[in-house]
């Protein structure tokens, strides 16, 4: 990041301003050290009309709030050449790179290079590697957040759990020395200025992102898959056991030896034990994968479970309960790609297809 | 079986008549060389008013049809002392031996020891051994029908799949040579009834049952129970390619490796390939446990894929797929119990639960 003047309020541009993006804006507007943009899309009109409704377990209740500017797309700091470039480009969509469109592409009009932090504030494994690929000379920050929040209806946040979030650099092995240090700054900078709005919220520089994206793994990658497969809440799944005993538990097992294998990162066996009983058993909690397929919208598997497996592959760690996960997910994500996008229409006929034909049995 | 005089009429009693069991009933009584009382619980009411009403495939268009006679509930052969014993039971229920009532309890009255066969026209593996336990002198004799027949509304049979039906004994350590071959000659007898029909149907004397048993699961193991967890039809799947080839046809070659390390049955690797493509592509069918899911109902998988599992591991093959398949559905089947069983019931705290407790994490 190029040099940003202390006394000058730091520019954002918010991308995916639904329940967690929009109290990232606002945690960052009230601290008073920052400018928020935020880009809305479905929520643009309901916003403009009436701003945005917050009933927030850090901040009370928050009627008609704007962030300082809200716009209907991405801007391009090129063709706006009267304003500042941001310094932050902050990206709290689902994360869904196998359906179109690519969020470097999305972003790119808005990004200066050498100058703008894009933080991910994105679950799962290996997110960064498109950015890093678009946006070399560019901090590429880590965002992990436990925050609970949902958007429901348009422009109206239901902030339910405690503001718990941790911003770090992501690896990248071709960065000089010089490109890491500016990186962390940037990181920290954010932190205090996510900080300065009061003691409610927790933000925290994060020094070790491979060990803090593996940890989260361990339950993404295992009850945020299952639910999604099964239909099924985590408390559910824990009174039935078996279901811990035969998916739960081997799926984190397996991230725990692939998280080992490819990054020397050790999470504990009581980590495992503490994870599986990590929500509230009276919660009968929907992880988010499972409220996706219940609202029929696409799911952010290929990076919670099949980043992990394939990396599994690679270095050659067994990972026989998660392989056949992922194949699943798959096939739900198939089922929402046949209803959203166009270009996915199954033939009537099988002519044509490898296993069309029909065989004598 | 006992002497049965050549010229009587076997008595047969049919435990479901829904679309399969009420074509079974129809041959057999088509042909006369047997006489049928079909216990029926959800369509009594219409058949007793109505008739069955038949569409079929084999037969043609059928009013107002009912075997020689219908029951509301399963006879005791005890109290009925006026009446010959039954020649056969035939069972053509679905197999859900994990939910209650046991079918051998249900059918144990109308059972005459050391007399009546025991026919199941059922799917799956070991479906057998809790009637060699409950009927040591009895024959029990495998069925396995490649029919498509639906009973929808209550009275009316839809019967759109050839009849193709094979019966064979199932393999009982303990019997003596004079039960195998008495076994033997009652399931010869049962074919002749059922052939006697007409050519229409193809009804066959099975020498080979664990063969066709294991045969016929390489398609149930993997189609059926993928279909009932994605929520999707064989067509799709195959149209995707990736679920044929990282879920459907890893399961088939689990239940290849098993069936000959547990049984010495040899399926060829060719037999494989043409079981992916046996169903016709554009029919975009439905197994069975897909449409028992989408029904709400419980699903027969304990011995479709629970069995094949537990005797992999006995013999110790490895079944990755199939184990992992075999959790999901135990998690479906969860649901349904849920559902429709009273004692089934969610607590609301965790209390006292194996899995209630809060972790931190």
């Amino acid at each position: 990041m190029g040099s940003i003047d202390a006394d000058k309020k730091l520019q954002v541009l918010l991308v995916g301003s639904g329940g967690i993006g929009t109290m990232v804006a606002y945690a960052l507007e009230k601290g008073s050290k920052a400018e928020v943009a935020a880009v809305l899309r479905s929520n643009f009109e309901a916003v403009f009309d009436n701003g945005f409704t917050i009933h927030s377990v850090d901040h009370g209740e928050i009627k008609d709030w704007q962030p300082t500017s809200i716009l209907d797309s991405i801007p391009s700091v090129d063709k706006e050449s009267w304003r500042a470039p941001y310094d932050y480009v902050i990206v709290t969509t689902k994360n869904v790179p196998d359906i179109p469109p690519s969020i470097p592409d999305l972003i790119a009009p808005a990004v200066t290079p050498g100058h703008t932090a894009i933080v991910l504030i994105q679950n799962g494994l290996n997110i960064e590697r498109p950015f890093l690929s678009a946006f070399p000379t560019n901090p590429i920050l880590s965002g992990i957040t436990f925050t609970g929040a949902i958007e429901s209806p348009p422009g109206t946040i239901n902030h339910h759990n405690h503001d718990r979030s941790f911003i770090g650099v992501f690896n990248n092995p071709i960065a000089s020395p010089n490109q890491k240090s500016r990186a962390i700054a940037a990181a920290r900078r954010l932190v205090d200025a996510y900080s300065a709005c009061g003691p409610n919220v927790d933000c925290t520089y994060e020094p070790d992102v491979p060990y803090s994206r593996w940890r989260k793994l361990l339950y993404n990658a295992s009850y945020n898959g299952v639910a999604a497969i099964l239909g099924m809440d985590t408390s559910r799944m824990r009174f039935t056991e078996h279901i811990i005993d035969e998916l739960i538990r081997p799926l984190m097992r397996e991230i725990r030896a692939t998280a080992k294998a490819v990054a020397g990162v050790e999470l504990k066996e009581e980590l495992i034990e503490s994870m599986i009983t990590a929500d509230g058993y009276d919660k009968f909690f929907k992880p988010s994968m499972l409220q996706d397929v219940e609202k029929g919208r696409f799911i952010e598997f290929e990076n919670l479970v099949g980043e992990p497996f394939r990396e599994a592959e690679r270095v050659g760690v067994e990972t026989p309960t998660l392989k056949v996960v992922y194949g699943l997910l798959k096939g739900l994500q198939f089922k929402a790609r046949e209803r959203h996008l166009k270009e996915v229409v199954v033939p009537r006929s099988g002519e044509g297809l490898r296993y069309g034909g029909h065989g004598k049995s």
